[in-house]
This record gives C-alpha cells, structure tokens and sequence, in this order.
C-alpha cells in the first residue's frame, strides 16, 4: 500500500518521452474506452489493474506453476506510464496509439538478439508490449504497429465472450459513420480487411456471446474474418483446461518464427470474478481455469499482449476484477520470460 | 442503455387493462416480497432484471447453444408489464397475482392451436407466462391459475438451495396465523395440499439448506409435498450436467401433454454469481453449469415459468445477479419456443 | 417500483418515431457521455433519473412549495423516450441530438397559443422540452434547436461548478482536433462564437472550479463567451438564496418574450448530496438551498431545460444524485408549468 | 468493535421473556418493515443501529452539548433486545408489537416515583421506551400502548419529511383491504381517529413531502388528524434551529403531566446523511441542525420515543444513516435523563 | 434478523469473566488484524461472521450432509463474546490472546471424560475452541495455548492460499525488530520454531501464492516450519475433493490421541465468493469444493480451529464472504460433534 | 484518469533515497493506521486521496478564492511518495516517520532564505511538509520533527472531531503498555508532555466528540495539553465561518516567527461528506464552510501540515472524503505559497 503506484513496483518510467529508455518488456496503459457499446469506464482500468498489482514486489515474485520469478530473470521489465489520447475523438485516438505502440514497440530490446539470454527467432533482440486497456479496440492500433514492426500478419489468439469480428455495418446500430466503424466490437473485422491478421492461425477462446440474426451467420458469412477457429466457454466441460490448450496449440503452432497477440477481454471470466467489465456473459471460466490455461500456452511467442475491459466503477469493493486482470498480466509476462 | 427498459427492448405493453393484447409468450413482473423471511428487496426484482437485460435487441439474440433466435421465430413474445400488488396485505396479494396469472393465462395465443407453427400437445394455442419475480411465494398463484387453466395437476420442476415445501406450522416462528401460512418457505407445501401438484413427477434441484429438527424429518414425513425427488446441489460433483438432466427428465417425463412448471428461486446459483438474493446459501452452482442444464430440458412441455428472489439492493455493483435472472429468462424463452 | 419506469409514471411515447404525438412538455432522455474528460457514465443518467422518479404518481405530484400539481394543471406532459446517439462518433452524435431537438421542439403543443391556459409571448404554443442528460455537452445540439426555433440568441441560466465556456484549445490537452472542441468544458465556447447564445444575459450560478494558467484569464479574456455574469458557490454565504435569486433575476429579466435555457450540470451541488457525477469539486450547494433557489425563477421563460452530468455508476447505494436530479426536474416542470 | 453488539454496550436483556427485569429507560428494537410503500429493509434497522453505537461506552458518553453522561447518572439504561414480529401478516404483528409496549411499558421502573431523582409528573415511576425501528407503522401499537398506560391522549412530536396522516382509502393504490389501512403513511391518521393523538397539541417538523391531488387538502381536509401544526424542512431558513425549537414548544407546552410521544423517521434529514431509508426526500435537515434542535427539547415529558425507518441495505459504506440514528437515539436518551 | 447477534443464535455468555460457564464447544471472537501487511480491516470479522449466521437457529441447523444437527446433539455449544485485545501493541496483544486461549481451553468441558457421548482419546472431556479471527497471527497463541494444555506438538491442518511459513527476516520488509516478528505471515514459522507443532503430520492446502527470491527456497529451505506437505489449489483439478481428502488424512492420520488445530485462512476460497479479506489470490477453490474438502475430515481430532481473514469492509453488499466463513465454522462445529 | 498517480500530477520523486532532491514544499504520504481505536483502513489514505487529486494539473490550478495558482508561482511543490512504515510495531512505526520528518525537513529548500520570493521570518529558507495519513498519531514524528528543527514549541490549529489530548492511561482500555500510549486519540497529551507544543497558542475546531466520565474533566483537568482554545463545531452556527477565523487568529496570532502545525483530521467535516474515516462523528462542517475557514487562515507560518485519518475502504463510490481531503491539501498548499 506504499509507493507510487506502478504496475507491481516496477521501475516507472515516461518511455514515451524519454527516448533513451530501453527494455525487453513493456507495460504499458491504454486508458481509452470512448469505443465501447455498453458500460464504460476502461479508462480507469490501468489505474486499477496498478493498484491492483501494489502487494507485489519483484523480490516476491516467483511464479510457482512456471518455476520462474519474470522479474528477476534475463528481462528487464518496465512499466512505460500511460499513452496520452483524447477522449472526444476516436480516430484521433486511434492513431494516438498507433504512434505509441510503433515507438515503444521498435527500440531495440535491452537484451540484444544475439545474447545467450531471452527470446530467439524473428522477435530475438525486439521488446515485448503489454498493453493494460482501456476498451478492446486498442488492439487495432497494436495490430497495425506489429504489422509495421514484423512485416507480416499476427497470429491473434482471442480470449473473449464475445466475437469482436463483427462487421461494424451490422454492429453499431442507428446512424453509421466512417469513424463509428473503429468500435470495440469490429476491430478484429477492420484489422482482418486490412490483412493485419494471420486469421487461418488464430483462435478465439472463451466463447458465449449471443449473434446478430436468425442463424449462425455471425460465424459463417465469407471474410477472412471469420477463419479464427471458435472455442466456446462451455468447451471446457468436455475438453478440461489441457484439452483447451491443446486445441489453440494445434491452430497456432509453435513456430518462434510466427509472432502471437495474446488478446484478453477480462469478460472472457465469469461475472462472479469479473463483474467489473463494460458487457459481462454469464457462464464464464474460472480464474483458477484460465490461469492454467495461460500456463499451457508458454512456449508460444508472444508479441504482444493486452488485458482490456476492465471497468473499476462495476467491480466490487474487494477489486475482483482488477485483481484478477493483474494476475492475467503477471502469467503473461511469466509466459514471455520463460 | 437506451430506451424504456423492457425486457430485452421487447414490445412493452399493459397487457392487464389492454384486454385486446395477445401474445404466444408474455414476460410479466411480480414486484412483490412481503412474504420473505429474511432479507427483503425482491419487490426491485422485475426492474432490475428488465435492466440488466438493456443491452438485448431481438434482432441480436441468436443463441448459439440452441441455434435459435427466440424473439425472431414463431413466437410473439412481450412485456406485459407488472401485476399491481400490494405490499400491506399478502392474503390480498395472493388473490391479485392469482387473478391476474388467471387473466394473462387465459387469453388466446397469437399462435393458434392448429398453425403449423408453434407448440402442440396440451397446450397449443394457449399462451405462457414467465414471472419475474418477486419473492418465491408468487408461485402458489400462478400454480392456482394453471390449475385452472389446465384442470389437471401441474409437474414442478423446482431449483432452489431450499426445499420450500415447509409445514408453515414448523416454519414460521412466534405467534402464527392463517395469512402467515402464505410464505417463500411453505407455498409448495400449500400448493400439494390443494391438489395442484403432480408431486409423483415433480423435482428439487440445487438443494443445500440446512432441515429442522435433528433428522430428516423435513424429507420424509409423511405428505404429498414431500414426493418430490431430490437433487442436491453437490450431487453434479458425480453426475455432471449431463446427469442431473438426466434424472431430472426421468422423473418429469417428456409427454407433451403434462404441463410443467419451471420455477427457478436464484438463490440456486452460488452466492458467487448471485449475492443479491434473500436467503443466499453457500455451495450452489455456476451459470455455466446451470445454463447447461437448462439447455438439456428445452423438450420439456413448460407452460409456466418464473426467476425469483433477486434482491437487487443486496446485488454487487457489476449487476451479476440480476444479470444471471435475466439469462435465465433468456433460456426459458428460448427452450419455449424450440 | 412497479410498472415501466418512465419519469414519474407520465405516459411514454416514442415520440420521435409517433410523429403524431403532441404535448406542451416533453421529457427526452439524451444517453450520451463521450464528450467527458474524465469519468464517464452519464450515459446512463436517463434511465437512473427515470428509476429515481418511480416512487411517484401524478396524483400524488402536488408541489407545496409551488402550490401546483404540475402534471394535473393545464399542461400536457409526457415521456418522450431516449434519443437514438451513437457513442462512436461526437460529429455524428451531435447531429443526431440536434435533429431530435428539432423536430421534437418544432411540433405544436398541445395547448394552443390561444387557449386561455398556457404560456404566453414568445413561446406560446411551443411545447418545452426538459433533457435528461447524458453529459453537458447536450446542451449544445439543444442550442442549436432553440435557436432555429425562436431565431434569436437564446438566454442562458447555467448551474455549475465548472465554466465549461473554456476555449477549446486551452481545455483539451494531447494532440488536438476539430471534433475534440466538441466536449463537456468548451460547449458554451462554441455555442457562443456561433451567436446562439444572449451572453449579455446570461448567467453562470454555482461556480467553484479552477482557472487554467496563473490569473483569471478564464474570466476575463475577450470574446463573447465571457460575457455571463458569474455566481460563486460561495456567495450564497452572503446573498443567501434569495440574494442568488435577485442576482439571476437582475441579469436576465423576466421579458417573456426572452427565451430561457435553464442548464442544470448536478455538480452544481455538493458532493455529499450528488456524488454520481464526473468531476465532482467540493463545496456546492444543498439540496435545501437550490431547491429554493430554483423555485425564486418560475417567473422566467424556460423554453429549455437539461439536467446532465448524473452518472450512475459513482453514484451511492442509495441513489442521492438521481434523486436529486429527478428533484430539479420535477422543479423545472412545477415552473415550466406555473 | 468488540462485545456482544447491544445499543451502546448497554446491558443486554431479553426483558420480554424476563419479567423480573427493570429499567428507568428501555431500548428495544422492532425488526419490522411489511408496512412500507417502497424500499423495504428496515427490519435490519435495529441490528444496524446497534452496530453504529459500539463505539461507545457508557464510561466516554458524557453529553458535552448537554452536561451530563446520561447512562452514568440516575437512570438504569438498558437494551431489551427486539421484540418478535412476525414479517407475514401485519394485522398479526401489529398485535405483537402492541402486547410487547405495553407489557414493556407497564413494569415499574427502576426509579421510584418518591424518588429524589428521576421524572416528576405523570411519568413518575414509569419507565421510557426508546424503540429502534422498524417502519414508522410500530408507532401505531405504541401509541395504543401509551394511551392504555396514560389513559389519555398523547403528544405527538413527529419528525419527518413526510405527513403520514394521509387517509389510508386515498394513500394505498389498487383494491384496498382492512389490513392495508394498516401501513407507513396511514397510522397517524389511525391513531388520531382511534383518540390515542391529542392533535392540537401535536406537531409535524420537517415537511417536505408532495401532496396528493391538486390542492392543499391533504393539509385542510376535515379531521382530527390535520390538526398538528405543520413545520417544513425549509422554515429552518428563516427561522434558525432555535426557531423552530421555539415553534414546537409554543405548541406542546411543558406540561409535566402531558405525555409527550417523539418519533423520528430518519428521512427529516437530508439524503446526503441519510440515504439509507425508505422513501429519501432531497432537502432536508443536517445533522447538526437536527441535534441542536433534539437539544432544545430535552424539557418536554418525553415518555416514549422512535427512530424508525433505517433501511441498511440502502446505507452507505461509511454507514452515515446509522449512525446517525444512533446519534439521535443518545441525544433522545439524554433528553429523557436531563 | 431479529435478537442479539450471537453465533447461530447460540447462548451468549462473557466466558472470560464468567469462571463457571462450562460447554463442550465455544465459539470465540478475536477481533485483531494489527499484523496484517496488506489490507486491514479483520477486527471486525467476528462481528460480520455472527451476523452472517444471523439467519440460522438451534432448531433449523440439520446438517444434510453430515446427518446430524450439531447444536441438538450432545454437546453444548456456547458464544462466548470476544476476546479483549489491544489494537496498539501487537506483543501486548499476542499475551492477552494467549491468556484467553489458556483460560478457556483449560476449563471442564460439560461432557466428562466418562460420558458415554462425545469425544474419546486424548481430548475427551476437554472443551474444544472455534475462533473467529481477526488475522492469520491468532493462530500462534492458540497453538502456544494448545501445547500448554497437551503438553505435545500439535498437527496443524492449514488452509491458505499463503504459506505463513515465511521467515520473519525474509518476510516483513524496511526496519525490522523483534515485535514485527510476530505477524500473519510468519506465525507459523515462530510456532514450529518454538516446537509447538508436529511438522511431520501437517499440511498447508490451497496454497497459490507467490514465492520470495528466484527459486522455491521457501519451500525447500531448512527448518521445521517447511516440513509441511504442500497441497496446491491446483491440486484439485487433478485430485477433486475426494483425493485432497485422501492426501490430507495420509498426511495426519486419524490418530484419537494426536490434536489437530485447524486453521482457516477465508483466503483459501477463490475471491469470487470470499472478496473480503486482506490479500486475495485469484484461483481458489469454491465453497463447494471446500465444504466437500471439510465435510471429508470428520473423524479428525479437531481439537481446535479457527476462520480468520474476514475483513468486511472489502466485502460485496451480498456479504459472501462473512457468510462463507460462517459455513465454515458450521461445519467445523459439525465436524468436532459428530 | 491517466499518468503515475502523484498528488495533482506533480513530479514523483522518492526523496528519502535521493538526498539531492530539493523542494519549497513536499508532498509526503505516511501509509500507516496500525494506531487507531476503530475502523482501520487510513494506510490507503495517501493513495486514494492521490487518487482523487488526479483530475488536477498544475496548469490548471488557478485558485479563485486565492487569486493564485500555487504550482505555478514560486514554490517548486513536489511529490516525495511514501515514508517505509512498519505496520507491525507502533514503537518502530514512530521512529520511522520521524527519522523520514526530520530528514525531509531538514533539507534546505529550492528558494534560499534571501530570495525576494518565498517565506520570511523563522521558516524563510526552509521547506514545508504536507503529510497525507495515515493516522492522526503521524503528527506525534512530525512535532517531534519541527521541534528539532524550530527549537521551538509549535503552535498547533488543530481541525477535528475529537480531542486527541486524551490521557493514555483514560483513553486505552483493557491492559495497558508504554506502546499502547502512543495512538491516535492521545498523541497531543504526549506531544504536550513533551513540550513540543507551544499549549498557549494552540487552538482545537470542529470538537463535537462525547467525553470521558460524568463531567467535562477530559476538559479541565490539570495539564499542558488542556491548554488549547476549544472551538466547537456547533459554533459556527453562531460566529460562521468569519467568527471561527478571528478566534482561530486572536488564539494564534500572525507573528511569522512561530511556526504554527496545522493539523486536519478529515472527520472535522461531517459524514454526509466525509464518511470514509475511522471515527466519524455526526454534526460536522460542511466542505464549503470549512474551505472558507482554511482560506482565511493563509497569513498563519504554517510549517507543516498533515491531513490524516482518510479510510478509503469506508468512502463511497464516488469518493467524496478522497476529494475533500484532497481539496484541503490544495488550499493548504496554496496558503503556503500565498
Ligand atoms: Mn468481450
Ligand atoms: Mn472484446
Ligand atoms: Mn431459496
Ligand atoms: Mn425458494
Ligand atoms: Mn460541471
Ligand atoms: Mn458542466
Ligand atoms: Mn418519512
Ligand atoms: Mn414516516
Ligand atoms: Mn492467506
Ligand atoms: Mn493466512
Ligand atoms: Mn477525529
Ligand atoms: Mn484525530
């Protein structure tokens, strides 16, 4: 409960004007959610996710399902502060952070490619980004500065209640405009129009959400897309959480050459830990699930990372969200030390 | 977030004092809770649970479990608004609820008994209703008024942590009283010694309450209230979903010409989920595993539904009780007009 | 708590889809908050207002202060409904608010301009419109509807804590852009520079904010916009309530032909009473002290009205602000109609 | 925080079932809520209003307002426990409340009458009643209960936003039953016309309430229960709290030999102190306000007292509603030891 | 909700300064949390757990799963109010807790050792104590306490998200001294120093968090206190309850002569239903699993427990933790009369 | 909502282990609440009330009633984060905080003694110090601190409810210790028997606590510490705002050689305000008086100042005590500057 509050004590720095910072990962929050359909409030969500994250230290950090302490391992990770963006314009935000993410995410790592230590294949001597949101249309900006930075599509694997592909002509109701098209429910659409996505290795995960319609079309009218291949929450029953991790491995493969977007919208937990979040699905996964889910997904090279939707006004006095957003937060920068 | 709150932006209509109104399906409110025995609130229940269903349109309901979308199929469904109820005299209540579930049941469906649409068997062309309670006592009326309707005992399919078939004389405490017998505790208990029970085909699932006395006594004594099978809640540890449909339907039976009554008290969920509730009881189940089960008996012949005891002042600030109700009502839809 | 919640139980109509509906006071909610700068939410302040108002009955609407019935005297008042906003797009947003505005301002009322009931002068037989915010900038598109309705500079009564007559390019910070100077501080800036606003004759009631830069150039910089005359919160200490209303009257007149806009932002109250707002400044007005205050001005010419900035989700467990906000407008109607 | 949570740590006794216990003034509690018109809840007023006073001691409850520690001079002060009441059937209850009173009320109190401490007058000898409600319904059986002790009509000195003198054939919507006249805006009208109230004696304070219908006549209407005079919330403002203090006794006189019966709902002050509560009105007293005015009063025969219509579930996380409850109730208590 | 909030209703006594109050089973408050390092706030756990089983009585507490009603059994279970404790200086507060501890513990319990009911072995005819904590640091005097009255180590049956094993040194951060050693995450390490517990037969269970430094030293560190098996939340997925169960009577045996102290840690459960408390691990087990885990080690002899942790200020209005934690106890008291 | 949470978005700096930072005025937050008799919970008081202050720039922070913007004038304000503070043992607590008041206040500060700008008299050249409790008991390190440095007794203004003058050996019950004595109802009583405080020119406002015993001894008993002037919150009712200031000045005077503490428990403000604090006390000022009385006081040498006893887990959603504490710091700083 003491210190100014970083995401677990980490060193804070401004990256984004202070040029000469260099890191191997990057926290970094996106409090934008000017974006969303329902509820807002993600702007606040990195502040809650740092908050949540206060009673940790680097000294007591060491992860005892990965055998590893991320902090004190090859990487040096930093907590970047905030990207500055408007809250009355979204396209103006959009690029906001594009600009961020392409700046962050270019400086050469602190750990060089050829070091005995960190990361190997196209992403050897590259910093990693973790993005705390902020709504989840921030993935459209990291989208496109990955795309600039590997020059090739990403692998997205999408934890979610919800599609998030939808064609923003169907999604956004009434009136429609050019810049109404950049929503947190069609970014994954825009970025696949764009050719931003390796959709024939993707995958979402967590799957509940109702469709538009009378029929599977939401799932099956043509359009890259649609190509992720779609877990459902209610998988799990039969597949248990290896069956699950088993099922993502074998569409995204384990290629070091083939960079992964690990995109969590906090709703792909249940409500009773996630109540805290713009458009909550009963029906859920448990957190004590998806952390072991996150663990069977280590090897996987992960790029980049978000953990979006987290809404502070909706959680509940014990910050069951935040919490829960933090913890997904520490697996994953786990998961890209090991 | 938009709009009158009806449920799921449904047509809103009075249906009570528009006698011209019909409908195949009509979502009606009991706000009415003078008949708890702890805590009280459930008289919020309907706007709550209307509220939390804000973010439905018909045109985006699709369920994928189904493969349905119940608002865009045969059936016209509505909000027909609330029963007026007092909240200084239940003998009165009861008598305004009956008649009003007598009034709403009676009416014609839009759906008439020899379209090729629609439902068959005993209740074709009539309508269905589905309360939103509402303490659980609002089930004595409505059972009194299918039983009218139906002239022939009604199955009861019954989720709750609690058995509700109390003796009022063991179960109320002080000074006892005619009127006093009508309570959240004993209204099935009524509703067998009136006749208007199948209780050789009706069900408990989802039990954990603690009995009276010091023995099961509350099980076994001699009665039909106490016919019901039991299911209790941790009895999906061995049997899964699967398996608690599987003796739910083997008890209940499929004949399309036995009316059942589904009636889902909340507080069967786990106090995880579902806080916002009267008499919370730790250990229930999940969403996901009830929305499970639910799916599993869409063949069932359900003339009548209600979700009860949602106390919304007790509710976290992310909603997810009400949020949990509102699904619920959503699944009971769907599987009425699958 | 029963029945649909449309401000206090007044019929509810879709007015902007029924072209045929007439009245002489419309309540309209306006569920916009993309224009905030710092917590959102006010998206939700209609239906909070709505619920907030549920414990009344036009039979029971007698105001003792006023010595009226204002939904049982001679004018016809109804609730209009939400208007359809996108929350994508600002431009796009504010269009879609200034068409409503428009159209629903531009009907005739009810009551004929030559009935012997009704308002008088300018406004006679112009029905009124009271807004249910959203966030401040509402006001904007509603300035713009007045204006082509009564083709003169609209008289200006704000209450609030802020200025919100900040120049655009000093209020927002970051990158800028033409939609950003559409937004919650600069709307009065706009409107003024477009010639909507009488600022000779208008008036700032309640202020208490800070000044950007090092004097009070806020205040005294040229442009039209500065031209309100400006009461502190504090002053009240001094002129006492009916000081403040002396004050207001001095300024803008009682000349019915002078059209009124009468802009209610609800952190022109102190935070212990109105908690559920965005930027909530310490050191307001009670309850007591702008109910009485609202009551000295029913002599004016409100052709408008707005109660914005209610946003739910900061609000406490037992809903103050709303009730406060439902309070104003219940005020506002008792003077519209007095 | 620690103890066994009775009123102030007072002694805790179950006198009801005690016959043999005796006290100069009794706390008791009356956990009952099935009389009010909308937020219920106020049957954990009793437990709630206990908690907020574990802080105190009886050794740290010198009165420094009023010079003196009432629990460390000549009065036994003790906490009964609260009085069984059945949440079913209110006709019942009112009947249990009833019986609890007067029993309660009849037992000599600890002081005798030819004591050279304690009352003088008709109370003599008679122990004082200190009820934490509950809805403003218990004051019904209270009354009864006095005027059986006193024979003779009461004093009413009624704190409350609202009147509740309204005729219950007006004041309870849809079809009306004997019992219904039985509720929490009725039962001084009940008591008035059962001869229990000695009306011109008797005042209202606080008033902030609408009226029903379109004039004054639920102010002028005949009948013995208008004849309290009436003091609004806002004639505070130029009458100052020694105004209003000075009013209520020019009414009630200081008759030793008239029994004077205080009651106050809590919503006389305003919501931002007192959310917690069934039916808030915005505009109300202050704490500080209020307690100058209970001290002003402290020379009034106060022979019985409530504080009712605490609603928990309502309250705030700081529990301001309690507390202040549990203010009043000490201020009361002093007031009857002085 | 009615009566003073004892445990379940249970007989309250002040058993500190009562000598001659006698019972098989007392429940005991310790509202302590003044060595807690994150949130505090367990002070008023006891308070919050008795009002949590505010709606169980004697008469309604037939435990279905366990086939018995503890509280209609043979023994005699009693409330003994609170222990009192310093909040200013924790080694003052330790000795105070240690007294209390020894004295009730010391005491006859009112089934002789000859009685045909109740316990057999070692503890029979001793009382056995259910503490309500207050923090994790209550455990160390009721083990020195425990040692002193059975003059061997005790087996300690640990559930925790935590270890509490952590060396002093290691564990509190900046100045350390020797008082700071006592506190609730190094408690543990002071008793198996000391030599109060038999490492070799006890277990740590729902273990999830974090180490210190970069490898699993905590565990593997030389010591006594490391000596217990290590059961991990994610056991479960692998094991279900059943195998827990297993693994944990492997562990300690059932031997009649070794005692068993049972500590409970409200942190063991998943923050979805136990958000109250002081330093919450997202992935824990459900109440659920945990009352099957509990329910599974009856024929222990639990000679004494406690449920520590609550800390209600982060609690969700629905209470689940405080009503979690007195399901706990219910079944721990189930478990020591069965 | 976005950036490190530093107060008002100064410049984060961890001043205590970095001996060169230099400053007119620091901000210092003392994370500490293992002190208090009640409601725990101010260790997250500098972290909420930062986050309260994050809606503020320093451009944008042009005080109105000052006529000053204080971060943009000549004082260089900046944010030293956290004092290390044990919350296990009170004895080292103390001696932290003082060893981190003395060192901080040691400094020389960035305006030198014969600057034309800045502080005359005793104070010129030295820095100031603005704590953020924790606790009211961190006023006992920072009187001990400034005397070191005055060589001087300090006159204390001393904003509160309470006394906290209290004699240890009354105030502390159930056995007592050395270390017990230092805790936040008696840190005055000791910083008197220190001589510290300069008891004659010192002043209590906003008392309104119960007392001690049958009398007003905790008043006059013999003692330095009894030597304050006593203002009572219900005095303003008589002498307002502008009576309180020329007490509060007749008592201290304006000589610039007497360094003067200004000390503000935030339960000087009433709960309706502020009830996220340990002990709240009905009948407080409101924020707008109390705003006023700080303005006037801006020609007291005030040298230190702290604002303590904020319990955020208390507060309401929309944060009001955060805000106000917040705002109290603002003006503080600015009467500094001024
Ligand atoms: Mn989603
Ligand atoms: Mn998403
Ligand atoms: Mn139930
Ligand atoms: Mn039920
Ligand atoms: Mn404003
Ligand atoms: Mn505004
Ligand atoms: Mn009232
Ligand atoms: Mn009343
Ligand atoms: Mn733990
Ligand atoms: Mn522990
Ligand atoms: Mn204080
Ligand atoms: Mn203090």
């Amino acid at each position: 409960f003491s210190g100014i509050s970083s995401f677990a004590h980490l060193k804070p720095v401004k990256c984004l004007i202070e040029p000469d910072e260099h890191y191997d990962i990057a926290v970094i929050g996106a409090p934008f959610d000017t974006a969303v359909s329902y509820r807002p409030g993600a702007r606040f969500g990195p502040r809650a996710i740092r908050a949540a994250s206060a009673r940790w230290l680097a000294g007591t950090s060491y992860n005892t399902r990965a055998g590893i302490n991320p902090y004190q391992s090859w990487a040096t990770v930093k907590d970047c502060g905030d990207i500055p963006i408007t809250p009355f314009d979204n396209g103006l935000a959009e690029r906001q952070m594009y600009e961020a993410f392409l700046e962050l995410g270019r400086r050469p790592a602190v750990t060089s490619a050829d070091s005995k230590y960190g990361v190997k294949g196209i992403s050897a001597g590259k910093p990693k980004l973790v993005t705390l949101g902020g709504d989840h249309s921030v993935a459209l900006p990291a989208l496109r500065a990955l795309y600039q930075i590997y020059q090739k599509p990403i692998t997205v694997l999408h934890f979610d209640a919800h599609l998030d592909t939808w064609n923003p002509v169907r999604y956004s109701s009434y009136w429609t405009s050019e810049q109404a098209h950049f929503n947190h429910g069609s970014f994954f659409h825009k970025a696949s129009r764009e050719g931003l996505i390796s959709n024939t290795t993707s995958a979402h995960a967590g799957l509940r959400t109702r469709l538009t319609g009378v029929d599977d079309g939401d799932y099956t009218n043509p359009g890259p897309e649609q190509d992720f291949i779609r877990i459902h929450a209610d998988d799990i029953d039969e597949l248990g959480p290896a069956g699950i991790i088993r099922t993502i491995l074998a569409r995204t493969g384990l290629d070091p050459d083939q960079p992964v977007y690990l995109s969590v919208d906090i709703d792909v937990l249940d409500p009773s830990t996630a109540p805290g979040t713009g458009t909550p699905e009963p029906g859920g996964w448990t957190t004590r699930e998806f952390i072991r889910i996150l663990r069977g997904l280590e090897k996987l090279n992960i790029v980049g990372a978000d953990i979006v939707e987290v809404s502070p006004s909706y959680d509940n006095k014990g910050e069951t969200t935040a919490l829960a957003a933090a913890q997904v937060a520490f697996e994953i920068i786990t998961s890209m030390v090991k």
